[in-house]
């Protein structure tokens, strides 16, 4: 019985080490389409859109071995719970993946422009940073479980939706370097921003939640 | 032990009715959010705000429940893949009713003026609709597992995304008509309806996999 429930232990291991892989291919894809979309960078943003592809595979096949696994172990109580949990942090992952790829895609259409006038590029850089700062910590949180860096996270959002209001302001500001093209690719850069910080939030508050019973507030 | 089955069936007939509820919840917020958009209409947009905590709460009691049931009922296999997949449905149905909330949100920040402009009335107005057509075949084909309108739902899918490609040409375009900020409000509203239609989209994929064994394509 020890040795089966350590097998499982095993399982639950890999479940939580495959998340952790799957944060870092995120976490490389968003610098990775920061730094095409600021630098113009045609070879770097294909990158991102061709590994697109490899994150959205590697949580499928994460997915499917988390459903085998609730089907052969049948856990009940907190071990289900925690299988559960796993496939919507995948969900969330996989959808801060797509989002870089949205980013890297905007970087592509304009180039060999820069979708980044000169009075945003401090805040799409601080935007780009506060991302990679996210992600590094989600993959910390899944690794450690400590409760103090989840609620950090929350505190990195709160950055991300100032650095975001910032960049609303700055297009409606914009004056005559803002055309209306523009606006609506910063528009939505910003929001591909936005979102991925929720969903890294996401993750952090579903690990609090593993651990504590509740979610945070 | 037909009768232990027929209660696990009442249990996952249960879900899925549940799973219509949801949806009829998500249709009136987008049919309400629609109209409060293009009347500036104050009260109907208050509605679907206060709507959506309603919403998520019958999300979060309805993935309590199915996680319940697996743990009691140790479902394998088809059971088993079912109720994994109304989880990831409840996760979409919960996405769109946020998206309609931020449609009415941008409703009620613009009131007493209307967010959008003349020239774009009816492409939004038709947005609206096929949003609106995409939230009842969705519960169709939950209810009725039926293959053949899953598929359609992407159809209408295509004609969300053209009607979107539309409004982006049309704030483009708008000349003298489109400031900076409506260009905001509209490429943020135009990405909300894109967003609710591939929910919709996905929830439809998945009860065609559940039924074929494979998605579409």
């Amino acid at each position: 019985m020890a040795l089966i429930r350590s097998a499982f232990q095993d399982e639950l291991d890999g479940v939580s080490q495959s998340l952790v892989d799957l944060t870092n291919m995120v976490s490389e894809s968003i610098v990775k389409s920061s730094k095409a979309l600021l630098s113009a960078d045609l070879k770097l943003a294909e990158e991102v859109i061709a590994t697109d592809v490899k994150i959205d595979d590697y949580q499928h096949e994460l997915d499917a071995r988390i459903i085998d696994i609730i089907a052969r172990q049948q856990p009940v109580a907190s071990d289900l719970r925690a299988l559960i949990t796993a496939l919507r942090m995948s969900a969330d992952l996989e959808r801060m993946g797509d989002l870089a790829h949205h980013i890297a895609k905007v970087a592509r259409l304009r180039h060999p422009n820069s979708a980044i006038p000169a009075d945003l590029v401090l805040a799409f850089t601080e935007m780009g940073h506060v991302a990679e700062k996210l992600a590094t910590k989600v993959a910390t949180v899944i690794t450690t479980r400590d409760t103090d860096m989840a609620l950090q996270v929350e505190k990195d959002d709160d950055e991300m939706d100032e650095l975001h209001k910032k960049v609303i302001i700055g297009i409606t500001n914009g004056g005559a370097g803002i055309t209306i093209e523009s606006a609506i690719d910063l528009t939505l850069l910003g929001r591909y921003y936005e979102r991925f910080a929720d969903h890294a939030v996401a993750v952090a508050r579903r690990v609090y939640f593993l651990v504590k019973g509740e979610f945070p507030q």
